[in-house]
């Protein structure tokens, strides 16, 4: 059980650990580089700046990565902790740096906490950080039952959940979800630099969410890519083989040949269909479901308390809205809310939002189809028949 | 001035201009293949089935690109109307097909009307459909100041914007804003289709929101996709040269070179820099600016009327909520409500909802970095120093 605990780089992560640790009435024992930070993270009521007496249940290494290794040998060499766990956001580089370390690997465990990102600040650290997040605990070979159990309570104690991966296949699904995404919409979003200002007017709602991830600062994230390169590489040779056989289909579609154009089409579904796949693989994770949603768009005056009203109507109504967004144009009046509702409560919403006389355009498209309208939608008729003159 | 207009194909398209046009006096004539389809758009109030006694004002040619050139010639032959556009998403080929058919170029002006999708249904075509939405004009060399004026009454009678292109920046523009992001959310979420089960949960929002335009119908993009393919292919192969420099860049950061190091992190740092410039070159458009917000995170439980009564008290404060998420991981009780709003307004917004007995998560960054905590963060200390120890 957990009664001490060291903290070594009170920095948001390390800060917000030991004050989850301290809630539950762990004794912390804060250390920094940097005296002043240790000792504003003792001031929020993170715990005591200095080692403990005796060594710690467990100590957690919130450095830099480039740092483990001296600090790991350093503070095994004091015996400040009986385990040992890092929060480094890639494991494999520095489980071999603790292998190559000469300190026992029996007494430490790879960790990573994943949280929404905080920048910086004194604001930044708080208990809560890791409230329902997972929390990857990547064990080596060597790495004792006594270390992986406390680090195990140590993450239940800041209300994590414990991931258990291999470090390799930890990297490769950080590149896949995150690291990888991040890349690709910086590339998507470079596309629009020298757009002329007509071609802007026609950005719509899509193209914005799908590159909101290149908005990250470019700093931080140099440093999480160079941390994992091969791993984030590996998966952008595979996205650049997809894209390859993607342009060779595009141009088979434009060409004259039908035997060409129908292998384009054929290779074209695939795609999309694999796109979808993936979709519904991480659907259901963060209270996201990719298709369960439908959307009904009320058009509201710019007045204070307006969202609020609509909300309310929404809940007498018994309806749960699963999501909103509001769109705003600026310089116009009023604005366009979409509330995400289960696609059985829509119709009857709509119909009774309107009895209630709000404005209601509606729809029957799931939430993740905000595209551009073309005119193959003229095929679709207001009986689904066929259209044409 | 626009007293009489002809839609021919009563789709979720035509339909929806023609109930834009009745509600504004115009009279309009209605027909298609489907003569139920035609029926049925009259039935919502939508026109008239059949010809006009006399040559319309305008006629709108919502068909498939694919049957434009057929029903241009038969319907200019028969003296259908005076002026004549369509709706296809794309504007080059259609202008081509005109410019081949014979018809009196003078009449004809490309038209695509840029609206939120929808589905199909009978409840798909509405008044409102273009209501702030841009409209696209394509006039080619021949086409008459006549045409275009109507073209461009016919625009504000449907409450859009008229926008003026060449077909070929429009059909370039419409890749890199909508059709390319398409094709390459579904090859970032392709990747996702094999992950194991543990890797699955490390997903988190950003990539959820980086991927949502994968969900669209695999049909209708297929068809999207191949009447643009060329635009697209072109969009598509600038972005594999970028994403090739991309991989080397990673790679050499890989690398035990210092040289080859210090170059991956200049390339990689010119690439996130461009992506930051695209996304700045779309800021604005639909309300979305990429920086002016920042979350405000609530705790809220799992009761009807919450949600509301959080909105209520956020604007008793004066505050405008630009946007709005609520996270509700399936299930657990309660959610997390994260609140947009200007970065000035957040401070003492989240302190006044705490004193209102809210469970405020503080935070600091920008709407758009919502990436998984790295490691990096420990460096940033509660007093925004260096952290090691």
């Amino acid at each position: 059980m957990i009664r001490t605990a060291a903290v070594v780089g009170t920095g948001v992560i390390g800060t917000s650990i030991a004050l989850a640790l301290t809630r539950h009435g762990v004794s912390v024992y804060l250390s920094d580089t940097d005296r002043c930070a240790a000792r504003t993270a003792a001031a929020l009521g993170a715990g005591l700046v200095g080692t403990p007496p005796a060594p710690a249940d467990i100590a957690v290494l919130a450095v830099p990565p480039g740092r483990l290794r001296p600090v790991l040998a350093e503070q095994c060499a004091r015996g400040l902790a009986r385990g040992y766990t890092d929060v480094a956001s890639v494991k494999a580089g520095p489980g071999r740096e603790v292998a190559a370390s000469g300190v026992d690997p029996a007494v430490f465990i790879g960790g990573h906490p994943l949280a929404e990102r905080e920048r910086s600040g004194p604001l930044a650290a708080r208990a809560e950080l890791f409230q329902e997040r997972p929390w990857v605990l990547s064990p080596s070979a060597h790495t004792g039952r006594d270390t992986l159990n406390t680090a195990l309570e140590l993450v239940a104690l800041c209300g994590a959940t414990p991931v258990l991966m291999d470090s390799q296949a930890h990297d490769r699904a950080v590149a896949v979800v995150s690291h990888a995404p991040h890349v690709v919409a910086a590339l998507v979003a470079a596309r629009l630099e020298h757009l002329s200002a007509d071609a802007v007017r026609l950005a719509g709602r899509s193209v914005h969410e799908a590159t909101r991830m290149a908005d990250g600062d470019v700093q931080l994230w140099g440093d999480i890519l160079e941390n994992n390169a091969s791993a984030v590489a590996d998966v952008l040779d595979e996205l650049a083989e997809d894209l390859a056989v993607t342009v060779a289909a595009l141009r088979g579609l434009a060409a004259v040949d039908a035997d060409e154009r129908a292998q384009g089409t054929t290779l074209l579904a695939d795609l999309l269909t694999r796109g979808l796949a993936g979709r519904a693989a991480i659907a259901g994770t963060h209270g996201l479901p990719g298709h369960a949603r439908v959307p009904v768009r009320v058009l509201i005056a710019d007045r204070p308390g307006e969202l609020a009203r609509l909300l309310g109507t929404a809940c007498e109504f018994g309806v749960t809205v699963e999501d909103l967004s509001v769109d705003h144009p600026p310089g116009r009046p009023g604005g366009l809310v979409e509330l995400m509702v289960a696609p059985a409560a829509a119709p009857g919403m709509a119909g009774r939002l309107e009895d209630r006389g709000w404005r209601v355009q509606r729809a029957a498209d799931p939430a993740g189809v905000r595209a551009q309208s073309p005119p193959h939608t003229a095929r679709r008729g207001p009986v689904g028949a066929r259209t044409a003159a």
